[in-house]
C-alpha cells in the first residue's frame, strides 16, 4: 500500500499519482462511481473495469441495513459479494444516518436511529462502523464523522467538527488494533465553510497519522464559490504526501475544480443517477434525453465519446427509450456517463503530466458551461 | 434467402437447419428473444450477439405506435435505430391490437383501434402492416391475422380463420409487388383448437407459396395437451421445406415440446419477463429469486451454465439485489435466462445431429419438471 506522486502541474497544486492498494493500482486523479448497495446502479462490474474503473465506492449504512455485515462476510466479503476485483471504499454511513434515517440521537459515544427500510431501531459508534467495514473488507474505510448541514452557524459547525475528531481518534485506536494490516483507515476534515474550524480539524486529522484524508461536508447545497473556496483552503491544509479525496463530488465541472487544488479522489453518484433521469454528460454540458430538438439527432451522445454506446446508438434511440421506460435507457446512458467521465479524468491526468493543466481546465469548462439551451451540472 | 435442412432425428420430426436471410445465417432449431420496443428489455445487442443470437423479434404494434415507422425509417431502419447487426422478424401487430389497444372493430378491410398509450385512434390493414414493416426493414414480417381467444367456439375459430387467410392473401400481394426481394413475409396458420379449421388455414397458406409458415393461436392459455396436440397436428400439415414458427413459446418445456414436432423457431417475452420478476432458469426448473432458501446459497444460478453471471455472481447477491430493487437484478438475471435458453438450443441442435433428440428431450425434462420445491414454467 503506497501512495506515490508522479507528476504535478507547474502552475496549480494539481498533481498525478498512483495509489497502491490491495485490489490493485488507481491512478489519480480518479472518480469512483459508487454501488450504493453493492451495485453501481445499471452497469456490471466488468463494464466498470473495461472503463478503466480501479476504485469504487459502497456505502456502508445501505449494506449494514442489507443484506448486513454479518452476511456479506458470510458470502466472502464485499468484493466477492458483488464480483468486483478492483478496489473498494466503503464510506462510514455517518451520511446517511444523517440524511435518510429517522429518530436519530447522537450522543458522545455514538449515533442511535431508526431504518429508513424497516422502521427497526440501530446504534452505531466509531468503534462498530469499523467492526462492519472490517466484515465488509473493503480496502478504504471512513471514520464515523457527522456533517453538518450546509448553512449552519458557527457553534453548529464548531460543534459536529469536535464530535467528528474525538470520533476520528477512537476510529483510528480501533483501526490500529483490529485491521491495519489489510485495510486502510482515512480521516475525515470537518468545519463547514468556516477556515479556523477547517483548520482546526485538519490539524486533527493529521494528528492521527492516518494514510489518507478526505474533504467532508461539501456537495451538500453551498455556493459555488463558497466551494471552491472551501476545497483550495482545506486541500492546502492536507499533508501532500498522502491522498486527498473530497467526498460527494462528480460534475465534470466541480471535479476539475478539485483537481486544481490537488484533491486526488472524488466519489458521487452524480453521473449514474443524471443517467436514469435521461442525462448524457457531453462536452457541451449534460443533455436532456427526454426532450428538446438535440435529442432527436441521429447522432451519438457526444461526438467525441469512444464509447460503446456512442459508436452503435443515436440520441433519438436513447429519447425513444426513455419515452418507452425501457431498462436499457439506464443501462446504456450509465455507461456513456461513466466512460465520459473516465476519459475526462484520463485527459486530466494526461494535462498534469504535460503542465498545462490550467489550460486544460480552461478548455473543458469553457465548452462545457456554454452549450445553448445546456443545463448546468451540480 | 434460403433454408437448408442440416440433420433429421429419425424417430421424431425434430430437424435441424439453416436459415439464411439478408442479416446473416440462423441455425435452428433456434429461440427468438423479444425486442418490443426496439430493445431487448435490459441486455445489450452486443450481449445478445454473444450469446449466439442472429435473429430477434420486434413488435409493429408497439414501434407503429412510438416513434413510429416513419421515424425509425428516418433514422436508417430499425436494424440501425437499435444497433442489432443480426436478423429480425416483425410481427403484423394483430396480436396487441387485440390483446391491449381498446375499443377495436374488425371489419372486413382491416382492423380500427385505439391506442393503449394515448387513445388516439388507429386502423390498420393487410396492406397498411407491409407497408409498416417495409418501413422498419426487418427481414422477416408477418401478415395482419386474427388470433381467436383460447376457448372460442367453433364458429368463432372458423370465422378468424376465414378473416386470416383473406388477409394474408392481400398481404401477400402487395408483399410480392412492394418488397419481396429484401424481406420474407411468412404465413400465419390459425384455427384454435379445431383440426380441420388448422387443415383449412395450412392449405390456404400454403397456396400463398410464402417462404415461411407460422402456427398462432397457441400459448395463450389452453391446457398442455391440447397445446401439444395441436403443435404436432399443424407442423405435419406445414411444408417440410420451409421454416416453421411456433409464436409466442419461450419456456424450455413447450420450445423442445415444439421441436420434438418440427418446429424450427419460437419467440416469446417468458425468458426476460420472469427475469425481471425475479425467476432464473435453472436445469432444475425455474428458481426464485425473492424467497426460499435455494435463494439464499452462495452458489451459481445453474452449476452447470457457463454465463458471465454464473461466472461471478451467487444467487444470495442477485436475491439482494431484487431486495434492494436495483437495476442489475433485472440486467443480470435475464443475461443468465437468455444464456441458458442459448445454451439448451444448442444442446437440442446437437441431439437432433446426433440422432438422439427424443433422449436428450426426456432427459431434460426429467431433471427440469421434478425440481423439489421448483415451480412450473409455462
Amino acid at each position: 500500500m503506497s501512495f506515490q506522486v508522479t507528476a504535478r502541474d507547474p502552475l496549480t497544486p494539481a498533481r498525478a499519482a498512483t495509489l497502491r492498494l490491495p485490489h490493485g493500482a488507481v491512478r489519480t486523479p480518479a472518480f469512483m462511481p459508487v454501488g450504493t448497495n453493492a451495485s453501481v446502479k445499471a452497469i456490471w462490474p466488468r463494464d466498470l473495469a473495461e472503463l478503466g474503473y480501479r476504485m469504487i465506492l459502497a456505502n456502508s449504512y445501505h449494506l449494514y441495513l442489507r443484506p448486513g455485515a454479518g452476511e456479506v462476510a458470510r458470502l466472502g466479503g464485499l468484493h466477492r459479494f458483488m464480483a468486483w476485483t478492483g478496489n473498494l471504499l466503503t464510506d462510514s454511513g455517518g451520511f446517511q444516518v444523517f440524511s435518510l434515517a429517522s429518530l436519530r440521537a447522537v450522543d458522545e459515544d455514538g449515533v442511535s436511529f431508526r431504518s429508513h427500510l424497516d422502521g427497526s431501531l440501530h446504534r452505531l459508534t466509531p468503534e462498530s462502523v469499523v467492526g462492519v467495514q472490517t466484515e465488509l473488507g473493503s480496502d478504504v474505510m471512513m471514520p464515523l464523522d457527522v456533517c453538518a448541514p450546509a448553512g449552519v452557524d458557527y457553534a453548529a459547525a464548531a460543534q459536529a467538527e469536535e464530535v467528528t475528531a474525538r470520533w476520528a481518534a477512537r476510529a483510528a485506536a480501533r483501526w490500529r488494533a483490529a485491521c491495519a494490516r489489510r485495510q486502510q483507515l482515512w480521516g475525515i476534515v470537518q468545519g463547514g465553510h468556516f477556515p479556523d474550524l477547517r483548520a482546526r480539524s485538519a490539524e486533527r486529522i493529521r494528528e492521527l497519522d492516518l494514510p489518507g484524508t478526505a474533504i467532508g461536508g461539501l456537495s451538500i447545497g453551498e455556493s459555488p464559490a463558497r466551494f471552491e473556496a472551501t476545497v483550495a483552503h482545506t486541500a492546502a491544509l492536507l499533508d501532500p504526501a498522502r491522498p486527498r479525496y473530497l467526498m460527494g463530488v462528480g460534475s465534470p465541472d466541480l471535479i476539475l475544480c478539485g483537481v486544481e487544488h490537488g484533491v486526488d479522489l472524488f466519489d458521487s453518484v452524480y453521473p449514474t443517477r443524471i443517467a436514469r433521469n435521461a442525462q448524457a454528460l457531453t462536452c457541451a454540458g449534460p443533455l436532456s434525453l427526454r426532450s428538446g430538438p438535440a435529442s432527436l439527432r441521429d447522432e451519438p451522445l457526444d461526438a467525441e465519446c469512444a464509447c460503446a454506446v456512442c459508436a452503435a446508438h443515436s440520441r433519438a434511440y436513447l429519447r425513444h427509450l426513455f419515452k418507452a421506460r425501457e431498462i436499457m435507457a439506464a443501462v446504456l446512458t450509465t455507461y456513456h456517463n461513466l466512460a465520459f467521465l473516465a476519459a475526462l479524468m484520463e485527459s486530466a491526468r494526461q494535462a498534469i503530466g504535460a503542465g498545462r493543466f490550467g489550460a486544460f481546465k480552461s478548455g473543458v469548462l469553457r465548452r462545457y458551461r456554454h452549450r445553448p439551451g445546456g443545463e448546468a451540472g451540480s
